[in-house]
């Protein structure tokens, strides 16, 4: 078998307990599934700009090209929040995303079992959702010129938001790829009526269409969208819009169903190349102590086996694995009705790399 | 007593109808409490459009330049949906705050006790949410320069967002000044881990924080105020944000209270100057049948008499009016949890204009 290089970075907070543990898992898949991973280790985030002054060391970058694939813990604190910007976790994460063309980030909004009572939605709102959410992820106004000047009414500040048509009909193709293996849905999020980038986005979403005749698209306006997520939640699908409305929507999208803390994500270039992650943060409050919830790490595992390496079995066998040990009412303590009882990070991954 | 002219912009569907109660209590108000309105009528919006050739004729807007007050209905419409941008009823929307320096929106989240049950969150998370978003209305990337131009990768859209410091502060300081009169909490919202706007926004705020020492201030990340919406929503009292946050933060704010058919707005500009709005649309799938709630537009009165006009015992009466009517079980379509008692537009004008 192929040996696949996974580069590994465990970043700030509860970030290296949870990749240890989606490591646990991935090994565990090594001899059930015959793969082969090769691991590489390096510097993100806080932790890097203590160690390296910077927040993406180049040797960190140079560890993520050469890999198949990256494994992300989770980056930030307040340690580094009044740093200037050269110096924040966020700014190691933008550039990692555009330095490696990640242009794509997907973000599944799903309703866990054991967590529907921990939405604030009612229970008959949430029933059936099931959306996924396409955010394009190197363009838009966080990647526009940004600067300072003096003008008539003192000083202003300006960020540029550009979009091109070849980066909109990328990540709008992907998104239209993503729901022909779906509920053939798409929404296509802009604010047309106000911004010229969202008149090229919806320009563009309606010329391509034509070619995936079989996905039912419809336009929504973004505040309408931050609206509809509430009313309607499961009459979603795919969402698809570009960054700075991706960045809102996919965290309503991820709350409201109550399962935050399980979520995962992946951000995806051209190729098969992607960088998995979860949703959650690096939660500094809980930092260290071992009462993490690794189940959104592992879960990303299986997002990569899929989409990164077409491991589609063993990536089965890990959401069923997951799916096991929550049925038989494990828990750890963000999860956990009684507390008490509350599993232990190395726990929970123990149980999920046993019951593969 | 002197007379307050006020324009009248009925707008596009049941923009008319629930326009006509609002007036109808505005005249009963008149004489209870010796007040003297004059009324202008402008066209406006896709009406506009259709007898002008503009979605705001400069006749409209000198009308609305006259008056103390504008009070609108609602405008747009599928009809003018594919318009070109010059004749949308938007652009003329975008124009008149504009042109009337109305910089500030205010919009008022309340959960009314009829409604408790329309809403998709659970009761007792909704327990108590009352909040006001303070969207600033005139700046950012609404107002920025937007073009298109040819680039490397083909056809390019650009839109720019500016704030310079004298507008960040305007908006913030009404923010201020509206939290001391409530619960004295304000969450300023901003991106600014990514955007050059919001660094200056949160500055500002900060250096104007110490000019309230009674206020307690937090800076909230746009995606996570998406969230907290959603956990907390009875947290928050003050939000104060930039135009475009605004928009999709206040309807998300609107909606999850589940009364979104019964709130209303203000904007305004320096000085008393005000334009009074419901936050529902025009309706056009109900136009024209008599069966729209005016009670959003009606509280919008409640509004203007209060912070244009200063007549706050005219304001009292009209919301106790409101929840007389309601509590009596009087109720419009849209309310109605049996349809084939709902009362018209013009019974629950009726009853409220008597109930004063
Ligand atoms: C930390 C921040 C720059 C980042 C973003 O806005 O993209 C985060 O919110 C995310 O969604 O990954
Ligand atoms: C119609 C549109 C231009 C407008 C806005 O985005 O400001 C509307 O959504 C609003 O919030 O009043």
């Amino acid at each position: 078998t192929e040996v696949k290089k996974i580069a590994v970075i465990a970043g700030d907070g509860i970030g290296p307990e949870v990749v240890a543990e989606a490591i646990k898992v991935m090994k565990r898949t090594e001899e059930l599934f015959g793969l082969k991973f090769e691991f590489e280790h390096g510097l993100f985030g806080g932790v890097a700009i203590d160690e390296k002054g910077t927040p993406l060391p180049q040797e960190t970058l140079e560890i993520c090209k050469r890999a198949d694939a990256v494994l992300l813990g989770a980056v930030g604190g307040p340690k580094w929040d009044n740093n200037s910007k050269e110096l924040r976790p966020e700014t190691g994460l933008l550039g990692i995303r555009k330095e490696l063309g990640l242009f794509s980030n997907l973000r599944p909004a799903v309703v866990f079992d054991c967590l529907k009572d921990a939405s604030t939605l009612k229970p008959e709102v949430l029933e059936g959702t099931d959306l996924i959410v396409v955010r394009e992820l190197t363009g838009g106004i966080y990647f526009g010129e940004k600067f300072r000047r003096e003008g008539a009414y003192g000083e202003e500040a300006v960020d540029t938001c550009v979009y091109n048509v070849t980066e909109v009909e990328r990540i709008v193709r992907q998104a239209f790829e993503v729901a022909q293996k779906r509920r053939k849905k798409l929404a296509s999020v802009d604010k047309a009526n106000v911004l010229e980038t969202s008149r090229l986005w919806r320009e563009t979403v309606n010329r391509i269409a034509p070619d995936y005749p079989d996905v039912e698209v419809e336009h929504v306006l973004v505040d309408n969208c931050a609206m509809q997520l509430l009313r309607r939640p499961s009459s979603f699908d795919v969402i698809v819009t570009e960054n700075m409305f991706g960045d809102i929507l996919s965290d309503e999208a991820a709350m409201l169903t109550g399962s935050i803390g399980m979520l995962s994500s992946a951000s995806l270039g051209e190729g098969s190349f992607g960088l998995y992650e979860p949703v959650h943060g690096s939660a500094p409050d809980i930092a260290g102590q071992g009462v993490a919830n690794p189940i959104a790490t592992i879960l990303s595992v299986a997002l990569m086996y899929r989409l990164t390496f077409g491991y589609g079995e063993a990536a089965d066998a890990i959401e069923r694995a997951v799916k096991q040990v929550l049925d038989a009412g494990n828990r750890t303590g963000d999860i956990a009705t009684d507390r008490a009882q509350a599993l232990s990070t190395t726990e929970m991954g123990d149980l999920i790399a046993n019951a593969l």
